[in-house]
């Protein structure tokens, strides 16, 4: 008789001990919640009449398995898209995927082999944790400051073969990646022969100075392979995101798919792709624009009000704020908050390692309107009174 | 500096190998193609009627990140649809998964480590193979014989923790796994502590005796993981597909798609549940049914007018058939029929190891009517006659 092993395998163990996300909770979504965007302002009328035509105009032909790079009008839009970030591209370079987390898994799948070691942001993105693992990497944290990833901490000798950012807005501090930094992270991966997986989410409001070219439009050298979403943008239930990967590598990427999930689904492809071409794309850009400054506005006067021990850090882009805590523990506020109905994340939440952690809470400013925000920081107010 | 390493990682080379599907060949659905049902019979204005109603009714909830395990309305459907197979399960154990490939992917990473041994079925589908791949399995090949899977193969002392299988049509040769078989490769997994992934596609459609109860219905144990798909049901774009999980593991299931693609798209996922709450699914299998048998009677008697060196194997149920040629090499005339745009895959096509190869071909019978299925007929024999 054999012996019984555990269920799972090894790898099957560490996958299924990733820690809950904030995102598995129940019911509509709520102030501070993080990554959902402003749903309440989404143009549902304008999306059910695209799926309408999108649905009314499919053939035999638009049923049966598509092209694995993804629909070839979505592609164009997005290559178009991205310029906006700096940067160009072909169509041929862009891979339609199931949401970015789907693209990293892909690239990690086809960058490295178990035991490589993958230079991560420390605090750093779940996200991009679960796909290393999911791949078998090995990770080498690299802290972040003030200026972003601390680039210099990384060497050749090291055999770092990918390095996973979030440059222009690092997750979860908020800060941007200065631009000696791209420089210095860009020059290393050339001397390294490493790849950067440049996870660009986040990038599309932006509240201060003009932003940085992402690393994508600032690399000659095509090591970059950058990484965006619509989860913001449109919505997360949509589920799609794309890759644009360097020439050389793209046929690579998409036999890969087969391996997987083939590609995402055709309707939901060509709705996006004719919301980006009517111009509803740029249009919900700049309305959401407009309502995540006031949002972040009545968060910043709200907690101003309050007398809550919280400061806010400058909020540079993206859709939550990060707010140092005095006098009391983050972890402590939120399990205070959560008694009374309130997602509020600690920072520490997401350092893997054993170095100190930053005592501050986690603050989406996205996800609701001023007038509950505002409540919400009431709430929260009361609940660090209450943890003390 | 550092010697420059190859593009991909050793992993990411073998998936990038992957033998380019026949899936990717543009246009419409052509006679014989594999993996295509009727598109062309699709009930697209009640599908249109339900995508309006379910973007209608879609609220700001629902656009946001949902259940990782997918609806709950079309868990509970797929819960008793199932029921037709022999097997009974709860809507807790089915996992929403975008295609059975993905579900075959997302299994494999939980199940094994790189290096585990993996029984792979011989001749076998080459999506099973690319999964084995990305997860690092080894791959054990299994022949198949008139029986399926020679089980008799399987020993304890191999270390092999999954066994791959497609019993209710083996991919390709399109037999059934016996009865005797399948108990006793019930028995090797209970007594090897081994899971059994059964990938029930192509098992709706049947022309001849009733069906076996699938191994998950005959599973004491619960070793089986049961993998179901719509693209044949429905159509391949939708990218939908099921897994119905052993209890003990539906949790490790679920935390492990934050490292991939978290959840299929809601979209989708709510038209599939109304569509089979309101009926229209049972009402299309009835329809499909009529029309396959059709179909493969059309073919079944174009090629015996034909008079082509092909003599047709018992088509139990599926949406393919194989036919063994005489005279001249499969291969030779899959080439000859391709530069006469006609899509035909040898059977040969789908074996890895150096043993002998069926000198077959394989027809998919179900994505065009009748008449056009006839006229592939013609040329097919005239493709034969050109290939001696």
């Amino acid at each position: 008789l054999v012996a019984e092993p555990p269920l799972l395998s090894a790898r099957g163990q560490e996958l299924a001990s990733a820690p809950a996300p904030d995102r598995r909770r129940p019911g509509p979504p709520r102030a501070f919640r993080l990554g959902t965007p402003a749903l309440d302002l989404f143009p549902l009328r304008s999306w059910s009449r695209i799926a309408r035509q999108c649905v009314r105009s499919a053939t035999p032909r638009r049923l049966d398995y598509s092209a694995l790079a993804g629909l070839l009008s979505l592609r164009e839009a997005i290559a178009e898209q991205v310029r906006s970030r700096g940067t160009r591209c072909t169509a041929e370079q862009v891979i339609v995927v199931a949401g970015a987390q789907r693209g990293l898994d892909l690239a990690l799948h086809l960058l490295i082999d178990p035991g490589d070691a993958v230079a991560m942001e420390e605090p750093g993105y779940p996200g991009a944790q679960a796909a290393l693992l999911a791949a078998g990497g090995r990770r080498l944290s690299v802290p972040v400051d003030a200026d972003g990833l601390e680039v210099a901490r990384l060497h050749e000798g090291q055999g770092v073969r990918v390095a996973c950012v979030t440059p222009s807005h690092q997750f979860p501090l908020g800060v941007p990646l200065s631009l000696p930094r791209r420089q210095s992270l860009l020059a290393w991966a050339r001397r390294s022969h490493a790849w950067v997986i440049e996870d660009d989410y986040d990038c599309d409001f932006r509240y201060q100075a003009q932003p940085l070219p992402c690393l994508h439009a600032l690399d000659p050298d095509g090591r970059v392979i950058y990484l965006g979403s619509f989860s913001k943008t449109l919505f997360p239930a949509l589920r799609l995101g794309y890759l644009i990967v360097p020439h050389q590598l793209v046929g690579g990427f998409l036999r890969a798919r087969l391996a997987s999930d083939l590609h995402p689904p055709a309707l939901e492809q060509s709705m996006v792709a004719r919301f980006l071409a009517d111009g509803h794309y740029q249009r919900h850009l700049r309305r959401m624009q407009a309502a995540y400054s006031e949002r972040l506005e009545a968060l910043r006067q709200a907690m101003a009000r309050s007398g809550a021990p919280l400061s806010l850090r400058p909020v540079h882009s993206g859709l939550h704020a990060v707010a140092d805590l005095e006098g009391v523990a983050a972890e402590r506020v939120s399990a205070t908050a959560a008694e009374r109905q309130l997602e509020v994340v600690p920072l520490s939440h997401y350092y893997r390692g054993d170095g100190p952690r930053q005592n501050a809470l986690l603050l989406g400013f996205a996800a609701v309107g001023p007038r509950p925000l505002r409540a919400a920081v009431e709430k929260l107010a009361q609940a660090i009174a209450a943890s003390r």
